[in-house]
């Protein structure tokens, strides 16, 4: 691996050219005539020359580096986010220079102001889905600028955020299509954008068959406690239900425990449905409960595939929805042949 | 935020010097008097100056880019790693370029001579902690590697990860500390490089309090249902066991079931310590189950830490083992007044 790197000069001698056009042809920067042009590309792919990065950055006055802004303390839905932008940027030999900072206008000028002096060639700003809308920082920068996991203020700048509409309408199109008609929503806080979108997806997913709701939207927080207390409040209630449609995988398998120690047979006499496809973050082997993938990583790709075309103008200004994946499993569709116990497989989320 | 950014020649100028010798002074490069250097300095603090990206490239050659290598799909151990380590290079300012490989040879030349290419100043190579030992690419670069949550196979490499012996000491001592005499270790595979450091110090903590463990060490996977499985076997065994310490939450969450399923009070018959602080991972109110925080953020910053100061000399060949932190929770020394149910609380992991 230690060989020396092919310089420019050596393809410029092969393709009997100097090193000035060549540097122009390969670093980008000035005329050159067609012929010479594809005769000094031709040399520099054969000899897998790759331009050094001084030579780029003299010859064009980029910067080859992308800032990316997050919060504080990134959620496990930012970290993949990043992680996905970031492996796009690398294909594409980006560079980024995160920022991590409290989501504050203060904060937000001092990282506006390190990024032009860094002279950044675009900006990501990754929110974390619950922080809604995320400040505009566009107009303090002349580079590009796209939104990621949350919605700019701004509607003039470009925003990639999950379709949480999409995830309403696939998790109850689910549950119909599997015949199932008396469906409850056990929701996470109803400050979040979140919780709305998923709600208004379902809403008129049902509207569309003609269906609603067995009982109202029941709102709580995020996690596998509110599960358990929604679960056992709806059984204390007599509320007639064969399917639950919960805000995610956390307050799905609190549903999942308590309605089973009632005795309810998942998913035969109800079915469950979750929401961020938890056991995938976890890299935990395929799990129980069926689960909407909100698919953070993708997310952060088209944000970045987003930011390297937005100087061809072909990226609309708004918001840019992504879609999301029914992930199925057990606890809609009931065990697979072979597969775990009932018991062990649930626990694994 | 959109003011004009202050120039070098502004600097300059309000210093009395040519453009020149501030640049020498505030991008690095030149030999200028005391006084002078000195007076440059304080104009450019109290205009806020920073010198541009280009400007410093030019005079320094250095790219501020430091070239990040991870696997293919980072597990959720890698990506606090990641996030640490940037944050930390941001704040120096420096840039990292992200590939995202499959860990063979092949890959890794190629991220070689495109780190090369693009002149990097530094490399960090993550593991996923499982991977052992990573390979080294540390001679096929001019520029300092460092390794992170794993261990690179040439002892002359700086590598950082965590101190598995640690976690095995802070969890024992801590049951021992608690008057625990009959302890059970449920481990992970025994393939695993932290299984064993873990096991490690475990043995060597018990042998120190002339105690030794009540049963064979139980190895595994990683799951809550192999948790569910080896808690299982020892109460059909009929093993007499006061504590319990598990490869990680996952793991205890499943022996917590258990045995309350049997019966059993936790802690007051047994108590139970897992490993990685699973709930601040998912960023869930703190968690049931005492465990021991491998503090992967804090090893990514202290591995960011080596490498900028690698060029000081200062930085010693070999492994850094980062220090644990024992998180104490409920499952060892019982419900604090005023929080919530025994029930909902351990359901939060």
């Amino acid at each position: 691996m230690s060989e020396k790197p092919v310089s420019l000069s050596d393809v410029a001698s092969l393709a009997g050219v100097s090193v000035s056009t060549a540097s122009k042809v390969l670093n980008g920067g000035g005329r050159v005539s067609a012929e010479t042009r594809r005769r000094i590309e031709e040399v520099a792919a054969r000899l897998d020359f790759r331009p050094n990065a001084l030579a780029r950055f003299f010859a064009t006055g980029k910067s080859q580096t992308i800032g990316v802004l997050t919060s504080k303390a990134p959620s496990m839905f930012a970290l993949p986010v990043l992680l996905g932008a970031q492996s796009a940027l690398g294909r594409s030999e980006m560079a980024t220079l995160l920022y991590s900072v409290p989501y504050d206008l203060q904060s937000l000028g001092d990282a506006v102001r390190k990024l032009r002096a860094r002279q950044v060639d675009g900006v990501i700003v990754i929110g974390d889905s619950l922080e809604w809308p995320l400040h505009s920082i566009t107009h303090s920068l002349s580079v590009p600028v796209v939104y990621a996991l949350g919605v700019s203020e701004d509607p003039q700048d470009v925003s990639v955020t999950p379709d949480g509409r999409m995830v309403g309408r696939l998790a109850v199109q689910h549950l119909l299509d599997l015949g199932r008609r008396k469906i409850v929503h056990i929701a996470g806080p109803t400050r979040d954008l979140a919780t709305n979108e998923r709600a208004e997806g379902m809403t008129r997913t049902l509207a569309q068959a003609g269906e609603r709701l067995a009982a109202d939207v029941m709102y709580g927080d995020w996690t596998r406690g509110w599960g358990i207390r929604a679960a056992s409040r709806l059984l204390e209630q007599g509320t007639a239900f064969d399917a639950v449609f919960c805000g995610n995988d956390q307050i799905a398998t609190g549903v999942h425990m308590t309605l089973r120690a009632a005795g309810l047979r998942i998913p035969e006499d109800v079915a469950i449905v979750g929401v961020d496809n938890l056991s995938s973050l976890l890299l935990q082997p395929d799990g129980f409960i069926t689960t909407v993938d909100t698919r953070m990583a993708a997310l952060g790709e088209a944000a970045a595939r987003c930011l390297l075309e937005a100087g061809t103008g072909t990226v609309e200004p708004g918001v840019h929805y992504q879609p999301c994946a029914l992930v199925v499993g057990e606890s809609t569709t009931g065990a697979r042949p072979g597969s775990a116990t009932d018991e062990e497989r649930y626990l694994e989320i």
